[in-house]
């Protein structure tokens, strides 16, 4: 059974999907040991709380954009006090660094809506319209000191419509991402994963 | 009915699915007027001979790897001469600059072996292997001034399998780049290709 800690800042969608795959037994042998959001009253502790799971709000504002200092070992702590082996980041609006890499190594997985390498960053979908890519999609990935730059896990390709806007775009997206992310962590509790520099394996 | 000249370095497999396309009457009211190829016992001017398409080696080596100078004016007056409304790039293995982009504005379309503007450059298939991508792909675009970076007109995804090797991905790739490359010929003689700033559309 792999424990897993889970990073949000927002409505949590993806957390969710993760935890009725787990609910409903579509992924068997992980568990979701606690749930910590930078964001006080952000709606991913709300479905945590209801769906029975340890969750904290842990104040991550000393640095604006990225989780450092104090804070960040704030997070370390929790994280290893619930005996997590995997971090998992959903929606969570912070570069990851040294501190929390080190004491997790390989151990963290972020899920990004494109296909990496285009588009990192924010508003990716937005990007992949403005650029006119006829492809976007979401990319599950370890992560790494860059931006959305770790080795790639699973990748699921969304095809751009002409007549797409970012919402609807975003809403296809992240129908895939609800997808490809359970099916990781069951990858990753069954012990499947191989990581060879910067490709991930598969078996 | 659009008068097409094909700019090639090598085995011209993309000059051929089109050539294909046109005589099978797949795509209809394009024709290939001139094929030129910068190497001078390129297979894709034997291809095209085979075909009864007039073909002309332009040596083009006053530059290493771009068209340019007194050169890039013998293409253009080649492709001029020919009467061609469009210039495809079929595997021509030098940078697209100022002269012909001028003389042919948004009327250049390359094909490139990616999901733009992931891997542009040589070699993509084989980058994103080594990048670990789970997807890789192929582009048709417009050429701009710069790198692979014009705007998209069609691309298609092609996942990336655990045991693939650069010879096995490029091989399925190429078989996208076959169809899809026809596919645009046809939008462009029927005249439903609209660009708006970097994006295109169809319709």
């Amino acid at each position: 059974m792999i424990k897993i800690g889970v990073l949000g800042s927002g409505t949590g969608s993806n957390f969710a999907a993760i935890a009725e795959a787990i609910n409903s037994k579509e992924i068997i042998g992980a568990e979701i040991a606690i749930v910590i959001s930078d964001v006080k009253n952000a709606k991913i502790l709300d479905r945590a709380a209801a769906l029975g799971i340890p969750n904290k709000y842990i104040p991550a504002d000393d640095f604006k954009t990225k989780l450092d200092g104090k804070q960040e070992q704030d997070y370390i702590d929790a994280l290893q006090k619930a005996n997590v082996d995997y971090i998992i980041l959903a929606g969570f609006m912070r570069m990851i660094k040294g501190g929390i890499l080190n004491a997790f190594p390989l151990k963290i997985i972020n899920i990004h809506p494109a296909l990496l390498p285009a588009f990192p960053g924010l508003h990716s979908w937005k990007q992949a319209l403005d650029y006119g890519a006829k492809y976007a999609g979401c990319t599950v990935h370890f992560v790494d000191a860059g931006m959305d730059s770790g080795p790639i896990i699973a990748q699921s390709a969304v095809e751009v419509k002409d007549d797409d806007t970012a919402e609807t775009l975003h809403a296809r997206i992240q129908v895939q991402e609800h997808i490809i992310f359970p099916k990781v962590i069951q990858l990753i509790a069954d012990g499947k994963i191989k990581i060879e520099g910067r490709k991930v394996k598969i078996g």
